[in-house]
């Protein structure tokens, strides 16, 4: 089987599926999948990939077989999945489970809406295992969902950060190296393997420090972290006000800018339809702070939580939304103020159902301008610990800056 | 230079330093070191060891070098220090520095009080470092406070989970093999660099999956994890109450054990002179949840911070004090008793600057008996949080269950 031809006549340019800079050699060789982008169903050069996933996680010292392990209450290995997902020019994903967790791999999928994947029962070894995915993928049958591909990629279901880059650069060696003696000397077994069974291309290429191993219990510790700072990359300030409007909402947004290093802090408006809120969250940012300053005191919260709940974007990670009331002490005793906004324990369990945290914080603002600075930095600590951790058993509470 | 004569006639034992479990080999061989734990000022085999730690963590993608990275506030290399100096058979470690940190080495030194350092300049390279490391050892000064060891352990600034088991290998290794070809010709040049100039015994032995090196930022969060782990392995919660005493505190202490695995649960008592509470700091308990029942609010959690404070136990690691208070919707309102729970912000404040996290939590306390275990069950679920978490963005806050 040979790879199709290069993206016909044009100059060579980066497909808008690639998201990982390239080099120039790279970028050449990626026109053929780049214009998969740019055709839907017109896939150039087919490309699949196979994930040994039957591994039993002995070295982990946990009961659970690590790539089920959860991160964030998700299992590992719907982290790799949507990782491979992502890459667009991947076609088919077989992924090889053992027969106990076949069921459990139905759910995944379907809970966390995976696309383009199908199950092999996993072999006794790792290698039988990629050979049972390899051969239903080589399988000429007309009733068969999948395309054979000329490219597959062999990928470890615990290694969840794998990027485009990377894969691009095993399909590109794949297609320019294809089988030569190089790769049977210095090649590990699983390309023999692909190479006797299933007449399809493979070389070992070089990866990147992200494409590390989940091994030990040190490694689910560390992927949770990774995952949990990329998810905090920025916060959206929400509130209810028109552009150009002045608003307490502005300085708390002023002040996170400041307080929190390496963060964006960006700002949504609720009135017009929410139109620029919802490019925010098709952009997947994953935080919210949401300012109400109207006299019932949940409006803007409710809102927002509502938009969230429409959206798709908890399906992965869990959202944290902070619902911020702003009191004044001497207009308003704070124990009555508390009271008022006690019914956020009932919401935080409602949306928790959809993997939405949220909790209320009440920001004291005092008419001394030092003061009411001082009121907003705290609050902006309690901002970034609560998105930092991301802990589930703080929603419902109400903290006070 | 040649070892010293195994520990006398006695039958080979484990010493009492001897924290991690060994092999027979491994305790006969370990007699002549345990020796010295039993005679104070006589070390029958000299040990010392060299930190080469001028090293600038290029790969790490942060601007501090990765041994002064902070985790849980405290750099790196003081957590390797303190496994070093848990070993009291090591006598002397000497740490090898840029002359740009070593006042920041000596801060470091004095703040977690460690012990039997001496600082050298590092060198260019590792290898230069440790050299200057040994040069001082061999040094033969009579105004020296070093002494000139036999054997002598070269371990990384950032490897901070080495345990007395493998380091006892090292050393039994020096002393048993000795200089062999083997060494020479599998050993890496830090052997030859000690052979050559220091005429001193070294061999390379098989480490542990706990000795890896923090390399990348992805370590650091691992090792941020596990010693937050290991930090919460024990929860101690302290009453005021005389023995076999009814006390709601039982109640949580029980609910505590059923919901929160993996943690060791005690109970400790603040009336008796806090007899026991001492016994558990000593033994390094970091978590502390307490009972409040007195009319004054804060009685029990100010007698405890009072203890904890007199205690060094915090010098290392930040110490969780959750000062739990019982409420009756039906007796007190909960904004009142809310109100009169607000000075736990100022005590936070203030116990912070010993590294106490305190956080406040209201427990309500309903006459139906299935009510009150949801609860008990609500306010493990925050306190397991809390504990996991230690954030100090979080301390002072009253939280509700």
């Amino acid at each position: 089987m040979e790879p199709g031809p290069p993206g016909g006549s044009r100059p060579a340019e980066r497909g808008p599926c690639l998201s990982s800079p390239l080099g120039a050699d790279q970028a050449a060789s990626a026109s053929w999948l780049s214009a998969a982008g740019a055709e839907p169903g017109r896939y150039p050069l087919a490309v699949a990939a196979v994930l040994p996933a039957g591994g039993c996680g002995e070295r982990m010292g946990v009961p659970t077989p690590k790539q089920f392990c959860p991160i964030l209450e998700r299992p590992l290995i719907s982290y790799t999945l949507q990782a491979l997902e992502r890459v667009r020019w991947i076609k088919d994903i077989v992924v090889a489970v053992t027969g106990e967790n076949i069921e459990a791999m139905n759910s995944i999928i379907q809970k966390y809406q995976h696309k383009r994947i199908s199950l092999v029962e996993a072999g006794v070894t790792r290698h039988r295992s990629i050979f049972n995915g390899l051969k239903v993928l080589a399988e000429d049958q007309t009733d068969s969902k999948l395309s054979k591909p000329e490219v597959v990629i062999i990928h470890d279901a615990v290694r969840p950060f794998v990027g485009e880059d990377v894969l691009l650069k095993v399909v590109i060696a794949a297609k320019e190296h294809g089988c030569s003696d190089y790769d049977l000397e210095f090649g590990t077994e699983c390309l023999q393997l692909a190479l006797k069974y299933c007449h399809t291309k493979a070389k070992l290429v070089e990866g990147s420090p992200d494409l590390w191993k989940v091994t030990y219990k040190r490694d689910l510790y560390a992927a949770e972290s990774i995952i949990k700072e990329r998810i905090s990359q920025e916060i959206c300030v929400v509130m209810d006000t028109k552009e150009g409007e002045e608003h307490v909402g502005h300085l708390l947004e002023e002040v996170l800018k400041s307080e929190i290093n390496r963060v964006k802090v960006t700002s949504g408006a609720l009135c017009h339809a929410g139109g620029d809120l919802q490019q925010i969250i098709l952009e997947q940012c994953y935080n919210f702070v949401c300012v109400n300053v109207m006299t019932s005191d949940f409006q803007e919260t409710q809102k927002l939580l509502s938009i969230l709940e429409q959206s798709n974007l908890s399906i992965l990670y869990p959202v944290v939304v902070v619902s911020v009331h702003f009191f004044d002490f001497k207009s308003v005793p704070l124990s009555q103020k508390m009271e008022n906004l006690m019914w956020i324990r009932e919401f935080a369990k409602e949306v928790k159902k959809r993997n939405i945290l949220l909790c209320g914080l009440l920001i004291c603002y005092p008419q001394d301008e030092q003061k009411l600075q001082e009121s907003l930095r705290q609050a902006a600590i309690i901002i970034a610990a609560l998105i930092k951790e991301r802990n589930s058993g703080l929603i419902g509470q109400l903290l006070i800056a």
